[in-house]
């Protein structure tokens, strides 16, 4: 087989018209799930596969499946993807970077007449982020099995729409969920940490995931006038809220290397500026690449949150809302990708994900691996983050390699 | 002149009247200033004076004077009243009682025709709570002088809605503002804290009000996602921002006695669960009884924030939005309110106000005192906000004398 090469102005170019679609002011992108932008962008791929031949499936969940027939279609077919919507200030390349390699891998081989023995597909998954509507994950995980799909639809946001009333309001509600064979599954997507860049390697062969752990804790105290209330009589449930949150700090510095702990949402009530908080809410993540050393976070958390709210005799209530265990990818997809790096002369290194991905819902059923490349500063989750054309390039071909070898060619 | 005493029944029924405006599942009133709910108030207390036969002016602040003629109408009114706006959680006594109590005063001399020399007035200032349009006590601070009248009819809601456009649209849009005579002013109200309850006295003599300042402060980091974004890189704006409310916290507990400092809001960008914080935003409250300790208070919460936001290298951002000294009521009236106390057999004490009352903005421009009274718990600034009838019915017997030793009578 001639050396097949993706074209990186084209994957480019698509990766800079996709991120007109919701773009925000500071460079990144506001495309939350299933909003009216979330449908442009599903549009916009649909309208690119079919102009690839290819045909395309949406499931009940909305996810999305561009298939290229193989010769041998009895094959399960090799698939590629990742996600289209984005954080309320995200960054144009977390997951549609994934997206768009997949189509690029197609585009390449169409333009090279390529046929392959397996049907190769092209996937795009409903709500990655999670963050219009929680668990994070929901079409891969309802694909494979970890979510019922009549929990996924009846998933409501914070003005209670729920995903199904959402998915029929925008036309991506389709049949079935999960009922489609997969062969082998790669993702490529850019890593969101620090560490490519400052080793300076261009592709990350990813061979897990973190284990993770979501949690949202509510202490309860007493409102009372900020003025007249004197200093020890005060039940106030922001001191202890901002103690939990330097704990939790300090539970992911104690479990280095590889621990993280953060509260990304702190809510007050009544959130009034002479009025002492009677009540605080705030989420909490933690991660850690294994499942044992997670298990000891969570029970430092639970213990230390207990201890704050007796201290201060307040009232907590605590709830673990969704966990995921630490990911091992399937060698033989961890070696296609490392294979294809070694191929394409791009230098590597394997590495575990920090974040939670949909390949992580997909290796429950099938074999599947990750490519990762830098992106600036490890910076994403923001509108600045940022990628160079050169790396996503390189991840694309890595991307081709390790499909090719799965699926085979004639 | 025969024993005047007022009516505790029909104090006590107006009240619960007024308290079904607005009034909330938790048996406390949500009225914030210049809503539709504030106009039904407004429009009760009107219909209410009325019925007293006496005048009503409204200024171009909305604040509304019910006037009683004298004797002698060239002598400078004797004035009482508070607020009838309320917290977004606030109680059915905390600035209602002091509007009530003056009309019960005023009925109290109806019933027994009683003539004052002077005239008698009670006032109804506008946004006493300052929660939906900051600063607090925008109505009498302006009749004051304090604030210019353009200044706060510019003040704008999270809506971006001005003071002056909600005035026009609720109906209480008048003329003029700073331009009638007081002779005296008297404020009753309850005490928003637990002192008079823990000691058992019945009526709070009020010699003066605290020294305030409020802050809006800022912290900025780096947003970026919680996964992969090792602990040892990351730019948290949240763990200052936890860190600077317990130090606030420290410098009231480090003021005692007397020092108040909290935390009322704090809000964190993007606010998303798996993304770490890059901005921070949190009020800060300061009160003590003496100036020069406040200035003390000021100093240290500028170094720690400055220190905080420092050794973390994200940005701050610190102003002081409003600042009001501390008030030292005037003696005569502070005598007129111990002498009516005496007389009608109540216990009391000498007491500092803690919260902020639009007697402390009068007192700048004329004669002045308050009268407390118990509240249960010392909770204010809550639905659950409570007092006795009893000492409700007492603290408005104290200001019929007090009203009547400076008015004089026939």
């Amino acid at each position: 087989m001639r050396n097949l090469i993706i074209d990186s102005n084209r994957l480019w170019q698509s990766l800079m018209t996709m991120s007109k679609i919701g773009a925000t002011e500071k460079g990144g992108v506001r495309r939350l799930t299933l909003t009216d932008l979330d449908r442009q962008s599903r549009d916009l791929f649909a309208e690119w596969a079919s102009a690839c031949g290819c045909t395309m499936h949406v499931d009940a969940m909305g996810n999305m499946f561009v298939h290229r027939a193989g010769t041998n279609e009895a094959l399960p077919p090799v698939i590629t993807g990742s996600h289209l919507d984005s954080q309320p200030t995200g960054g144009k390349f977390d997951g549609a970077y994934g997206v768009l390699a997949g189509l690029e891998v197609l585009r390449t081989l169409n333009e090279n007449k390529i046929e392959t023995e397996a049907a190769l597909e092209v996937v795009m998954w409903t709500n990655e982020e999670g963050c219009r509507f929680a668990p994070a994950c929901m079409g891969s995980a309802t694909f494979c099995g970890a979510f019922a799909l009549e929990y996924s639809h009846g998933r409501s946001d914070q003005e209670g729409k729920t995903v199904l009333e959402e998915l029929k309001r925008i036309g991506y509600l389709g049949e079935g969920c999960g009922d489609r064979p997969v062969g082998a599954y790669f993702e490529a997507h850019i890593e969101q940490g620090p560490i490519l860049e400052a080793e300076g390697k261009t592709i990350g062969v990813v061979t897990g995931a973190q284990s993770q752990r979501w949690y949202e804790i509510t202490l309860t105290g007493m409102e009372a006038h900020a003025g007249p209330t004197p200093m020890e009589r005060r039940k106030d449930a922001l001191i202890s809220a901002a103690k939990l949150v330097q704990e939790v700090n300090q539970i992911g510095l104690d479990f280095q290397p590889g621990g993280c702990a953060t509260v990304g949402v702190l809510d007050v009530f009544p959130a009034s500026r002479n009025v002492i908080p009677g009540r605080a809410f705030l989420t909490v993540d933690l991660r850690h690449p294994s499942d044992a050393k997670l298990a000891k976070m969570d029970e430092i958390l639970r213990n230390t949150a207990e201890s704050i709210a007796k201290d201060a005799a307040l009232t907590l209530d605590l709830d673990q809302i969704w966990a995921c265990d630490a990911t091992n990818f399937e060698k033989s997809c961890i070696n296609a990708v490392r294979k294809g790096a070694k191929a394409a002369g791009f230098s590597h290194r394997d590495i575990i994900s920090g974040a939670g991905h949909d390949a992580m819902y997909v290796a429950r059923i099938a074999p599947a691996a990750m490519i990762f490349v830098p992106c600036e500063g490890g910076i994403s989750h923001n509108e600045i983050e940022n990628a160079t054309q050169d790396d996503l390039a390189a991840g694309c071909q890595v991307l081709l390699n390790a499909m090719l070898e799965k699926a085979g060619t004639h």
